[in-house]
C-alpha cells in the first residue's frame, strides 16, 4: 500500500507538515471512535474509517500500523488524556464534593462523547485486542482515594473510612450503574441513575452535609 | 459431516435412547461452557468442544446447528434454570435475609461455577453472537425488588423505600463489583468485596439489625 501511486506523495506532503499530520491522525481517531462505538473492535472497518475521515487507507496504515493500534490510541486518549483526565480532578473542586463533580462528569461522557464510549466498549472486548490496554478503574480509584483523605481531613465525611476501600467501592458501584443503565435504557436513564447513586453513596460514607452535594 | 459413517450410526444410537441424548447434549454443554468461560465465543472452537466432550463434530452439531445456539443453550440454562435460578430464591429465607443469602450465592456461581463464568462472558460479548440473548438483569432485580418489599412489611428497612428502584441499584452494584473485581484480581476478592458491599448496601436500606445478616 506504501509503495508507489497517490497515497505516497499525499505522506510526503504529511511529514513536511507536523500540524497536518497531526490534524489527519486526529481525524483518523475521530471516525474510528465512531466505528469502534458502534460496530465494536471485531465489526470495525478500515476501509470505512478511511472514508469517514476523508482520507486514504494508505494515509490510515501510514498512522496506524494496525486497527489494534487505533483501538490502544482510543483507549489512551479517552483515559489518559484530555477530556476525560481532566473529569477526574476538577481544580476548583477539592474533597467530597470533587468526588462528585468527577462522578458526574465521567458519567457524561460516558453518555456524550464518542472517544469516551468506543473506549469503554474497547475495554469490555478486551479479550478480541491483540495488543495490552491499559488496565481500567486503577487511575480512577487512586484518584476519588485521594479526594477522599481530602474529605475525612476536612471533616465531610465519616472519620475511621478506609479512603481506597471506598474509592474502590464507589468507582465498582458507578461501573455497575453505568453497564444495567446502557444495557436496559441505552443510557437514557444515567444521569438520573447516578443521582440516585449518589445519594445512596453519600449516606455510605456518612457525609455530614448530603444536601449539599445532590 | 452427517453424510456417512461413524458419526451417522452413533446418531441412530443417540435417537433410539432419549436418556442417553440428554446426556450427550448436557455433556457437550459442559464442555462448551469450559471453551467459552476460557475464550470467549470467538476463540471457542467446535472441534475442541467435540474432542473434549468425547462425541464427534457431528453429533456436535446434531445437538446444536449452529455455535451460537450452543451459547444460547448455555446463557439460559445458567440464567433461567437450576442451579443459579434457585439460587435467586432460597426457600427457607424471605424478605432481607434472602436479598443478602441471594447476592452471596450469584457471586459464589460467578466465581465457582463455569456454566454461569461462560453466561456471563458470552452476555458480554453479546455483539458477537448472531442470536438474541435473554435480558440480563431484569430477572434478579424483579426477584429483589419483590423479597425487598417481604422485608419492608416484615419491618426490616427503612419505611417508604421504593422497592423496585432499592432493586435496581443493589443488582447495578453486585454487577460493578464483580466486573472489577474480575479485571483486577480475577475474582480471587470477590468474597471480601461481597461483604463490603452488603454492610454499605445494608446502611442505604436502612437495616434495623444491619448486623444480624454479615
Amino acid at each position: 500500500m506504501n509503495r508507489a501511486g497517490r497515497d505516497d506523495s499525499r505522506e510526503v506532503l504529511v511529514i513536511r507538515s507536523d500540524a497536518r499530520s497531526m490534524e489527519t491522525r486526529e481525524r483518523i481517531l475521530a471516525a474510528a471512535a465512531i466505528e469502534f462505538a458502534d460496530r465494536g473492535y471485531a465489526g470495525a472497518s478500515i476501509a470505512l474509517i478511511a472514508e469517514k475521515s476523508a482520507t486514504g487507507k494508505g494515509l490510515v496504515q501510514y498512522h496506524f500500523k494496525a486497527k489494534s493500534d487505533m483501538a490502544l490510541a482510543i483507549v489512551r486518549s479517552a483515559f489518559s488524556e484530555a477530556p476525560f483526565a481532566n473529569l477526574l480532578g476538577v481544580d476548583s473542586a477539592h474533597g467530597l464534593e470533587a468526588v462528585v463533580a468527577s462522578i458526574r462528569s465521567v458519567a457524561g461522557a460516558f453518555r456524550d462523547d464518542v472517544m469516551v464510549r468506543a473506549a469503554v466498549r474497547l475495554m469490555r472486548e478486551y479479550h478480541l485486542i491483540p495488543v495490552t490496554l491499559p488496565t481500567p478503574y486503577v487511575g480512577w480509584i487512586a484518584r476519588i482515594g485521594g479526594l477522599l483523605r481530602e474529605a475525612e481531613v476536612a471533616g465531610e465525611i465519616h472519620p475511621g473510612l478506609d479512603p481506597d476501600r471506598e474509592a474502590w467501592h464507589l468507582v465498582a458501584y458507578f461501573s455497575g450503574v453505568q453497564e444495567i443503565s446502557n444495557r436496559l435504557s441505552a443510557r437514557e436513564d444515567l444521569p438520573e441513575r447516578i443521582e440516585e447513586m449518589l445519594a445512596r453513596a453519600l449516606v455510605t460514607l456518612g457525609a455530614v452535609a448530603p444536601d449539599r452535594y445532590l
